[in-house]
């Protein structure tokens, strides 16, 4: 019964097995410490040492520079969508532009509006979210505060291939399902937000991070824990953090340097699992069928579909008795959804291919 | 190096043994669901089952009428500092009243005071924070919104001994260090906050428990996850929740069910543990001065000063060697602190008593 299986998961989401067995060798006591993780004091020189080794493990894997603030909050990105119009938009003349491909962007919009002055430059609904804008199919205007886009859609399975076009404007990233899963062009971003249950932890901790000159421009008149600088004065210890969801955290990226190797490492296992699935979907003559357009396909969340639903719900149920978990799709889109990220192992991916290979047989 | 010490943090606390050992034992796969807690949708069968077995074991231990709804957010009892004053105090005409006993009381001040009309009816400022207020000692209108009053001040160590008084007017309650540590008058309470780091679990979930009056007065004017109704309607799924947090409290609560007995039964062990502390100062001839008088001590935090701050330090030190950890007190205060939540067992006090008598022997 408690056997592993390959969950697909769109998250919280599947972590790396050494990861889940140091926390669990350590869960009654941390060495030296004589208390579990989950009863230190977050001002304990313990913590003080997991959440400053899980920074710089983060600052070293985007490679950071210093003018660059690291925050571990809570609330996750659902909170972000509200504290990020709110610290910015606030003052008079002040205006932001969203870019919307998919679900996740839509609800930052949507709180954005609450907030102050938002125009939408380019909204994929007339393509149902199959796809990200093409550089040059909108414009961003140079007074805008920022511009926001959400690097990967995890209910469409449409992804950023890179960082879209905003002049000298700031990006503002809603990262949560690709964060830390490929390299990124990091001085483009004034503030990056990140729900850590995808690719870097469990649920219960948001990782922010924030550049210098945006920290500044940062409204003063907030409830207390949703100003950012705070956060940066107090290195996220205003309040009591998420101390175990920080100490996973640290675990994660240290697996990250040192059994992947780096983001560029990371990156590549990344394509390739993408790509097998991928493969698998369009040698299938049609049977299975891709919802993303080609050029914006997520390397994060593969979603498909079968030729009809009765099809798909089998496909769900005979995967899930091939110890293949969570495939089914967002009740938006539909079909079939296998979220791969970091953690993922090449092998369930390979488990999922032949899977797919051999219910099409049957089923063709 | 594993070993276990006695751990006196103020929070995050020490938890029940048969609580870390359960989660250590299914850390990698939950029984039945081929995945750990860590990595399980939020969305799953297996979750929704845990969230409601916890709300289910509060509502037990707490007899909580119908009309209290429950919630498992995040940002801890700081974002309720402001999440209470702006659902309930935006409207022209509405105020608050607020009871100030301490540290805690003074931040949740400061919060309401950003956002909108509050009067500070009692403050126990003069007193240096050493008790709570006796009954006719302050003043509350039948026009308040709510009172506010912090059950339990962790780094003074006064505790209200039963509910203050406040007409008709509902309480309004921070009981993030005694929450669940006694029976409470439930029906005169409108809204509960606690952080559940000292008595129910880990860093990073907060529970709310509001009663459908107040919640029917929340304004609509807020960010989406600073709305109550949204989690009410939502039973705390708007957004991913803190999962592994939500797990601990569903295990704390069920061994405060099963093992303890339930909420009456925790109570007398607190009261005991409490009293064995308070007789070893009492009984010191003055070489112990507890910081709180006598009929607001709190049974959760034991504050108290020995003749000065080399002994002070001294005693630190060699409680630490002895396997007695995290005594010393809140530079504010000063001292020593003894946090005793539901956790700790009375062979922790009893240590602890015992090497506060052969410290004063040596140091008379």
């Amino acid at each position: 019964m408690n056997e592993r299986v390959f969950n697909f998961s769109p998250g919280p989401a599947t972590l790396p097995l050494p990861v889940l067995q140091e926390a669990q060798q350590n869960l009654l006591a941390l060495p030296g410490a004589g208390a579990s993780i989950l009863e230190i004091s977050h001002r304990s020189k313990t913590f003080e040492q997991i959440i400053a080794q899980a920074e710089h493990n983060i600052r070293q894997l985007l490679r950071l520079p210093q003018e660059y603030h690291v925050l571990f909050l809570q609330g996750g990105a659902s909170l972000q969508f509200s504290q990020v119009p709110m610290s910015f938009l606030h003052a008079p003349g002040r205006y932001a532009e969203y870019l919307v491909t998919g679900s996740w962007a839509k609800r930052a919009l949507a709180e954005a509006q609450r907030e102050g002055d938002v125009r939408v430059v380019w909204d994929g609904k007339s393509d149902n979210y199959r796809r990200v804008p093409k550089p040059g199919e909108y414009e961003t205007t140079p007074g805008a505060a920022y511009v926001h886009f959400t690097s990967n859609e995890t209910i469409q399975g449409v992804q950023f291939p890179s960082e879209p076009e905003a002049g000298r404007v700031p990006l503002v990233c809603d990262a949560s399902s690709d964060f830390l899963s490929r390299p990124i062009d990091v001085r483009r971003y004034g503030l990056i937000y990140a729900g850590a249950q995808k690719n870097v932890g469990p649920a219960g901790v948001t990782i922010v991070i924030i550049r210098q000159d945006l920290l500044e421009q940062v409204t003063d008149d907030l409830p207390t824990m949703l100003n950012y600088k705070v956060h940066v004065e107090h290195r996220s210890l205003y309040n009591t953090p998420p101390v175990f969801a920080v100490y996973i955290v640290l675990l994660v990226t240290r697996w990250l340097l040192e059994n992947i190797g780096g983001l560029e490492q990371m990156y590549a296992i990344n394509r390739q699992k993408a790509q097998m699935l991928y493969d698998a979907i369009d040698r299938s003559e049609g049977f299975y069928r891709a919802h993303a357009q080609p050029d914006s396909r997520s390397l994060m969340n593969v979603t498909w579909r079968l030729p009809n639903e009765e099809l798909e719900a089998e496909f769900v149920k005979q995967a899930k008795e091939a110890g293949l978990h969570e495939l089914k799709g967002h009740r938006s889109v539909g079909g079939i959804r296998a979220s791969i990220y970091n953690a993922m192992p090449v092998e369930g991916v390979r488990a999922l291919v032949q899977f797919m290979q051999h219910f099409h047989q049957k089923h063709a």
